[in-house]
């Protein structure tokens, strides 16, 4: 039990892509030192070797709000708990929650948050494609459950005038499917069809699926929420079927 | 001597943010397997530990093109060399560069270019300062160098008007300093002078220095080439000290 603060400590802790070897040893230490593990399921069961003897807090792929309330309620009796996420717990993990959440309650407000970053999808698929994020970039979810799709489609169509390389987190899912269709045509619409895109399912791994090509012939199908989808920009080419956005170095 | 393809390969590595404890072991995997190891000297220090009895090609800052150069002429001669880079070799890093290369010069063609993520500035920065990236964000160099500043303001236009939190990377400099009193003019003028802003130097490395406060209050001197700035959305507020970004689980 680690009780040094006396307050209670949440750690968010990313633990990167799927690949063991891209989660930073700063997250592992994390695991080690919680009194409790926190997260949806299936990222608890990719730490399932650091949690022996530790109280386990797994709930299902939404039930976000309620997750952080039991970490909280854990933390507020004094120990440490570490909330696990996919990639960086910062980006559109759990972190803010856990911080808005001690100052929504009472009785969590003296609990400590600490984030531990850890490598991000947009960057574990750029890595997988070539080198897509040379420069400029959006990262952009197309999950309309908290974010009114009318401003999802204002920020694509900001980056697309703008020529930002484009990252979209969480695409497609069997029941929404029209904003990636959307997306799709505002980035068809600027780079025109032989604009660059890259896919990468399962970033980084198991069953990791990478794949490079032209806006006409992006396979829209096989999007899904485990793909991450990115969009160059007008200076990203195509060079021996890797992606690659150039940051002008070379001028002609 | 790694010769197994027989046609050379670099591996562009991110070491991520100066603390060694984010470093992915596949980073320290790829540098211990490396015949040579390449890099901004300040970067290969880093490593000092693992390259006793490798080769090392270090460079100064600005000599991207060279070191690009001399590791895919070790490379081509079917070398394995770790192209070190801090934060992720694919975000503004060296990995764009070395594939671009392997198409440029007939010498270099096959070379192989892997890229091993890293933490990048933007997440270790927003770990540090709260949870600034809960929601859709632009990640935006101010260094003019190679892209135009007219697009680089276009772009910070474009990300202010669509309500995206927006990171700066290389934001001021001794010489530049003009493009980082726009930059924070056009979130003013969005956010109005109680928008929230994060400032991080040196992110999670030695000497880290971290603020957050409001726009009318930044402390523009204080802004260098070691520091990433964050602008925050309608959406981002001040807890406790820390920089958070609501994702709308409460609509009160």
């Amino acid at each position: 039990m680690d009780k040094s603060s006396g307050k209670g400590l949440v750690l968010a802790v990313g633990l990167g892509p799927g690949d063991p070897s891209l989660t930073a040893p700063k997250a592992l230490e994390a695991i080690k030192r919680a009194d409790v593990i926190a997260g949806y399921s299936k990222y608890v069961e990719r730490v399932a070797g650091y949690v022996e003897g530790k109280r386990i807090i797994s709930t299902g792929m939404t039930k976000e709000v309620e997750r952080c309330e039991e970490a909280l309620k854990e933390a507020a009796q004094g120990l440490t708990v570490a909330m696990v996420c996919s990639g960086d717990a910062g980006v559109y993990g759990m972190a803010g929650l856990l911080i808005e959440m001690t100052a929504r309650e009472q009785a969590f407000k003296d609990v400590e948050i600490e984030v531990v970053p850890g490598i991000t999808a947009a960057t574990a698929a750029a890595a997988s494609l070539g080198a897509p994020l040379m420069n400029d970039f959006s990262v952009i979810s197309l999950s309309d459950l908290l974010t009114p799709s009318e401003l999802i489609l204002k920020r694509l169509e900001a980056a697309a005038a703008s020529d930002m390389v484009c990252v979209l987190y969480n695409p497609r899912s069997n029941s929404r499917r029209e904003l990636f269709d959307k997306a799709l045509s505002i980035f068809k619409a600027k780079l025109g069809p032989d604009g660059v895109y890259g896919m990468v399912r399962n970033a980084c791994g198991e069953g990791e699926e990478v794949r490079a090509g032209r806006l006409a012939e992006l396979p829209v199908d096989e999007v899904d929420m485990s793909t991450v989808v990115l969009f160059g920009n007008a200076q990203t080419r195509l060079i021996d079927g890797k992606m690659v956005t150039l940051r002008g170095y070379f001028r002609d």
